[in-house]
């Protein structure tokens, strides 16, 4: 029985090989991921029973989707099959001063076109302790922000924690529309994750002399952030990722983590770029696997952050590292010497 | 300034490399293709001034589409940014028993949305003498079916030629609305062109004693077709092209032509097959491509029949073939000997 | 809870791309395989719950067999992990008159190093309904010959259907060996399974009037081999595939079932290979899938050929088809043509 | 019609995959590309008509290398087909401390075999305002510094604006031969463009205190060569790229332009590399479009050095950019963020 | 010590991947052959000591070609190092009705430009006993028909056998020239060897009823060339390969050996075509290790023309295949099962 | 005839593309390597005759193993077939914080089962004057060590050189059995060779004040680890390779000499790594070529780092470089500019 239920999109994501422009590609690397599903799969990983939960269309790129979660024993038993389109998109992976790319073709996918009568989440929360999703979902419009909030309600009736990471898309909604939808979800959520630029972007808390497209941040800038959140909407804890855009292949990677009363700051990776998508999913994952496991504020986020910086090195959505692997490095082993 | 135009879809085409099936397959082939920017990719092919008109979106995706026409000469000058997205395919070739599979996610697109009023085709039709479309075009919308007919309006009040395929796609329309929506175009039009299904789907003229599934034709059967197409609809000369499904990986491939008076049976082929999609495009190039140059219906037809017989051999929707290549094949030489 | 249990070997497969030869390629495509897990598979792709049980090294490629299975919903769970290496086999894909070639290099594995003791069946078999195995999960040793018969054992026990599929392999195990062994776990069984060579290779008993490496074979002698089957180990039913080798290009392909009274014939498949390797064992799954599911001889029959037959267009060990795909095959639309 | 003219050479470029060695390599991408070709890709990149003149093969080959600029819009309408052979070179990046190595097989080619008789400018250059080559054209051979003294002559007689990229390659021709040839055209020459080394290798002009292998520049020294320059040929500006050669794998990179009164220096980048190849014409380019445009000195520059810092990101010669990307750089945005 | 020494040209061979052509290539993969060069890999696939002799450029590329034949232990002690290019051949697989095509871009090639001086055969035939060169040597230029003279000379001083494949190539020279130049060497050659059209193209001796670009032939009508061929030169042997160009994927294979007195015809191969670039040379190859081994006239002819028989199903130019599997086919398995 | 001779491994590298990790890749990249065949490589690349001898089994994997030594001139005649497989090791590619991985898959291999009387080496060593080995050789089993010893005895019997790179591999034997072994086959070494740990995992030499793990190295530590060396086992030099691990991206590399007398300190190269693997036998021929030619301590210590530093950017374990181009490095160019 899973531990940990994830409820979201997932997409085909498109990019082309190497280093090469999509205008310019005539193949396309064909893999799967979305904010809760890569959630999903990163726990797995770390051997944390879990579910993944969404709508798919009942096709071959749906099964794919599908097998590529349980490849890594993601439990999608509650998957509902039907609907038109799966989400797509294309991403072009950046170098030095040419920025990463990301096209959405996500419209009128399965799951934007959920209903709330379709998920019976007494029955798909059985025997789970946590919840988790991202602003994204709610963002799919009003009728999956309406299934967002019973699966919370329900959460909360089943006395599970319940995680949001804010991660706040421009192309789904405004800031307007954000914070008055994430504003009626934050009542349930217990932990919340955000990047450098989600606290502002959804709820106009804003970091103080921070210019993210300069590559530096002003991280005690953040700590505001993070009391303004919890003071707002009482949550247990929030945790935030700190990026420095050095440029497109290369970025320091750092988060920190507040209790409510205390702070802890994980060691800053400086870190040539393979893959950043997904990063913040498998930060989110390395904190709730910390969480369940009663680690420590220090421990815990030091975890989340070696586990996202080692998201950067892996090709795909996925964070495919184990617990070992990522304890390593937490550990301080950032020597990349080979191991035989 | 180009002699023929023709209006439509294009969309991205996604293809697993060789014989992978689109579940296993962790990366996709990309190429553009759809029913009239094939046709006009071949005339520019064969030297014949061609433009393609349609709408895409403003992205890397439809600038990629435009640019694999205008690669190869089309006349890309009337094509219409704006909209949300291009349509996709996913494409599965087959083998032996193994069918070959489409997946189509083609809707909302910005060809889709369009509205009569984005298109001056007294401008777009200058100096043209010749218009070309497919049933799949009007079957994109009731909005696009009368852009089409506007087209078809322009196209005959200019005395051009307005040749149309019929090319029924079950996906995008019944044969009811379909037969309701055609038969309004079809005044219009002087040249039609069908496959073995297409007169029985759309207007529900069968031909006698044939069964598709099983492989093998009844050729005097299509006879009747065309007498019937042409009695209904007094169009001045009907194509149809003839497919013997032997497996996925070989057919035989031929077509007659119709003026009215005469048939005209071209050879028939047996076809060992690198990718059958865009084949009647690419038969419809060659027929277009012949009357433009006055052929008489014996050569005309075995131009088409030719040209569509190497289509089955050329990897994407395109007819990457060359007026001399079509010629020595329409000539007899199917040797395959090394040209050196 | 699974319906089926399959036990024996898996392999990783490393085979040059295209029509390349081992000594010259590059690069293997990488992908897993075994006659049980293959079975199991497509088991699975049929919908029937259904257990792989075998043992793997704990590294990456050990891991990587197993999500190549939980991937399309294998029960994965009662694999035991340790040992030192997984097996691996390099296949070259012929062609024409070049045969293809198979080096195994399987010695020395985690499954050949088995011992009973590592195996609870009675817990393994929970809820199942069929136990599997083929004649190379015994030819692995006579430690793995023992946690056959014990698998057999507790399958009769618990009343389970058990078949085998003979499957001579000549480098583990010599005929003496193979019928010594083989001998003594047949009295367990209930359906057997084998190609144009096994039961001559392994019990001595022969089909007459037949030459395998001349492409053409006498369906009539295998009646005799059938029945001789029957009547030395009281088998229930014995299903028997015949292939015409034609080259390693095109091969003809049936098979017959004969349950003590009647032969069932399959309709005969010409077909263009793109990868035999597994056709047998997608044959024991469709035959597995039939009885199930209750259906007649005649049908039973059909569908596990028209499975089998599919396979040698799918690239890969595992028949990635669905019933429905199956079914359409079986009920008689071999043409090939594009399902749109 | 087209507002600049380029005329020049374009090769079929080979180059391994990734950091492939090319005595290692069993297959090459294949791109097009050239000095003059790459200038005109990027300015109909940037939305301004351009022509490029050559001659080609009229086989595969030569098809391919017109087809790669006609896809993205530039016009291909006077290149002249005949001749025997397309050029070649083969490209093998280098990494880190191994430097990336070009051998060219580009004699005897279509285009070094041109007479002047073969190029009406008059025509050619109808209704345009700006004629680019770069010193590798006329180091061809005589007979095609002939045809670019014509166009010159012509070009200047049109008023149209002039430029010239140094470009000396030592394979070509000497340092003797080159000032020679290039004494005779620089007359006709507005804008004259350089790189770090090229105005000592063609005209013996060298800035001081710089050492270019050993990565670092002397910016003030190349204040002299450009003051010089424009002493000597009367040049309107000259433009010269700064390189610091760190490794194979970063460089800096920036430029200055001198308008015979004033400096403008852009801003320095540091870049990790993908591919430098074309960088000089992608500078040339930019330079181009922000004089067209009537930019000032600094934004002009800027403008340049922001798009040829760009093309160190593009595989294959034709920096795939457009304006806005530019734009976006050169307004500071070096971040590299996802852009979604 | 080389038992056999073959003279010729090597290039690089460039093909599209799978059915690609040319036009739409984005990469090509590498490979190197040539006639006398395929014919050295072969023999030392056979474990026949053999000596290519070339001259090649001092590059990468030079390199490559060496080491590809160095690789399966051709000696290549005795390659001159110079000149400026090696000759490049661009190969686009057929299929079905689309022919194979090649375009060779091979002229002022290091080999092409050898002196004779360059040569020292006593030295480079030191315990030699078979000489081999094709008609494509000569064809290069006067220069190498006279160094192809001088090594014909000194073969026969040495009591060397001395084989000549006639391999006629339009490209090279016209028939009367190649008339002209080969009757000078013909008397000092005791095996001669061609296909169904050379010598007709070279001495004007036609095969009688026979239409080569139809598919079928007339068998009996090569025993009068071959006659004509003794009659003419004094052949000691001559040997026709016999190829039915059904299609570009299929063929019909077979060959024949006339020793002066008796004719020995080989079993008819029917192939699926994967390469069938240099199955001339493998027919020379496995006809020269058949007489250095002193097979009886029919044992040799279907060993030959199974090793060409093979050849059709190996990717490039050289025959990688080992005398036990050549054995094995023209001993009569041509079923292609596959062997474990 | 081989001026120097090695004597040990080479197994089949599979290593995921790019950057993607074993378990989720589905091809792998085909190399051979292993550190006596690599240091062979190397050698004759330098163009100093070399024999690499070993045991391979006689299948196709043996077979392309020794084609890929031979292809660059590596005398393989004294390689013995027979046995009954290759060994494999998995390769990943670790990146920034990721380290690399490696699964070896080496036990049971032919050259681990060799037995003394299998080699003759008073013929193996005709006309040799050095003799290389390194510690995974005696490591592979107590056979192959006394294989070793009687090559170090017949070695020195003939007054050839004698040098090992320690070589230390935690999976093929204990610290303290490598000690017992090693120091039995040191009093025949003339040259030691080791990198930052293997004389402390050998022979328990630690230098002082060094944590490798941290990326740091106390070079001075290291002279402390050379003189000990020298002093217990007499060698005649002793050279240490110096790498500081930043990340799996970026290494610190240099080496330093000893004489016993005197310390030579290279260069410090700061590289991004393409591929590390073979870097240390990179290093030991970079040596054994330098000290061949006499070149002084300083000389060959700078070559054989630049050697080696060179490698890091090269894929595979063979180090594909010349002299020339190491000499350039070693002289002082790392500019990386494009070499045209």
């Amino acid at each position: 029985m899973a531990k940990v239920v994830t409820f979201g999109d997932i997409m085909l994501r498109l990019s082309p090989p190497g280093n090469q422009r999509i205008v310019q590609s005539r193949s396309f690397d064909a893999l799967y991921g979305g904010g809760e599903a890569n959630v999903a799969y990163s726990l797995s990983q770390f051997n944390i029973p879990v579910k993944f939960v969404t709508k798919l269309p009942k096709n071959m790129i749906g099964q794919a989707a599908m097998n590529s979660l349980a490849a890594f024993g993601v439990d999608i038993s509650d998957i509902i099959l039907g609907g038109e389109r799966c989400g797509i998109y294309f991403y072009e992976k950046g170098a030095a001063v040419r920025a990463s790319k990301v096209i959405y073709d996500r419209k009128n996918t399965a799951i934007s076109k959920v209903k709330a009568a379709e998920f019976d989440w007494d029955k798909i929360f059985t025997g789970a302790e946590w919840f988790h999703f991202t602003g994204i979902t709610p963002a799919l419009g009003d009728n999956v922000a309406q299934v967002c909030m019973e699966a919370c309600q329900c959460a909360k009736k089943l006395n599970m924690t319940v995680s949001c990471d804010l991660n706040f898309r421009k192309n789904l909604w405004t800031s307007q529309k954000a914070n008055q939808v994430m504003t009626t979800l934050m009542p349930y959520v217990d932990i919340a994750i955000g990047n450098e630029e989600d606290a502002e972007k959804v709820f106009g808390i804003k970091a103080s002399s921070t210019d993210i497209t300069k590559g530096m941040l002003n991280t005690d800038g953040y700590k505001d952030v993070a009391k303004e959140l919890v003071k707002r909407f009482g949550f247990n804890k929030v945790a935030i990722t700190l990026r420095e855009s050095l440029s497109a292949s290369e970025n320091g990677w750092s988060g920190m983590l507040y209790d409510g009363k205390d702070f802890f700051n994980a060691r800053r990776y400086q870190i040539q770029i393979v893959d950043r998508v997904g990063s913040g999913d498998s930060f989110s994952a390395g904190l709730i696997y910390s969480l369940l496991n009663g680690y420590d504020g220090q421990t815990a986020i030091e975890f989340a952050v070696a586990a996202s910086a080692l998201k950067h090195t892996i090709e795909g959505d996925y964070n495919i590292i184990s617990e070992e692997e990522v304890m390593s490095v937490a550990d301080g082993d950032v020597s990349g010497r080979v191991q035989r």
